[in-house]
């Protein structure tokens, strides 16, 4: 097999590195050992950790099984729930440890580096967007009512997950995802 | 008045600066600077950032607006509100900067510091606590079905409020608090 070249180790290393440890706690050389590459390497690929943030969200996003909100000839109120079943189990499988790395930055560098803001916002924005959409179908099909927008359940139903990943952190028992998704599924998409 | 001791300037310069930027990117002598004190006597109060990092939860705990969950003569489901509403406005003040500290700790340190996450789990479980035994007050009166046990819609509300946070901190726009208020106190407590 041809070796990874060296800018693509770097992503696969800070993508490891910067979810295991957030944005501030993970530094180029972290990024660089772990990458197995020298130090001085980075610059010639990334003008700066921020850059590579950057490139290390758009990536996670593309894992964020959006594709389970679009299943075909599956009911919308069943994909919503297989969207957020296929995020827990990636959150249990490493012991409620990493959390998300979008609300990991939001928390630790939104309010600091603009660009980081930013793309938390778009991508943030791009993952309510799915959710509203699928959640409207429910709407649609009367399995969901009707009396809050698609955007603010979305949006709602967003942040919840989020909390329960915060939640999780802290106590690793699976109460918050329990929760989570008993008044999620028993009380809000009712 | 008198000087506040050099323990005392060194909380309260703490309390701000982890407030502000966090567990990992808030140094000793960023604190010591902050303080105005020199960084050598930090020592002579605190083992550790850990160690200053619990004084400091401790003190933000009493922060929190529990209070508004037990003001007499008010209805639980208005308790309840008057307390979040609380909440929010400490962050509009702050221009959704800053974060709950709890959360801010929970995503950045619980993974790898055992008595943070100790002393966060304590502190959401005081506050749980405190949310569901208010709930249990308004499913007494009516005013919340019981379909959930108040401890899992406390749970529910607790990490859906953290994770509004983690939202405002992309958007700034008061979009996830908007819709926090809206779904839990128009569908969730119901």
């Amino acid at each position: 097999m041809p070796r990874a070249s060296v800018r693509e180790q770097i992503v696969e290393a800070a993508f490891e590195q910067f979810h295991r440890h957030g944005y501030n706690a993970c530094g180029v050389k972290l990024i660089t050992d772990s990458a197995k590459v020298p130090k001085g390497s980075f610059y010639n690929h990334f003008e700066s950790k921020e850059a590579l943030a950057l490139v290390v969200m758009d990536r996670y996003g593309e894992t964020r099984h959006l594709d389970r909100l679009r299943t075909p000839r599956t009911a919308p109120l069943a994909r919503l729930r297989a969207h957020f079943e296929a995020l827990a189990r990636d959150i249990v499988d490493v012991g409620y440890e990493r959390g998300c790395v979008f609300g990991n930055f939001s928390t630790e560098a939104a309010d600091h580096i603009p660009a980081i803001r930013t793309a938390v916002d778009a991508a943030f924005g791009h993952w309510a967007a799915a959710l509203a959409a699928t959640i409207r179908e429910a709407q649609a099909d009367g399995s969901v009512t009707t009396g809050q927008s698609p955007e603010v359940l979305a949006r709602f139903l967003l942040n919840a997950w989020e909390g329960a990943i915060v939640g999780e952190r802290a106590t690793k028992d699976g109460s918050s995802f329990a929760a989570f998704f008993a008044v999620a599924f028993e009380v809000v998409l009712r």
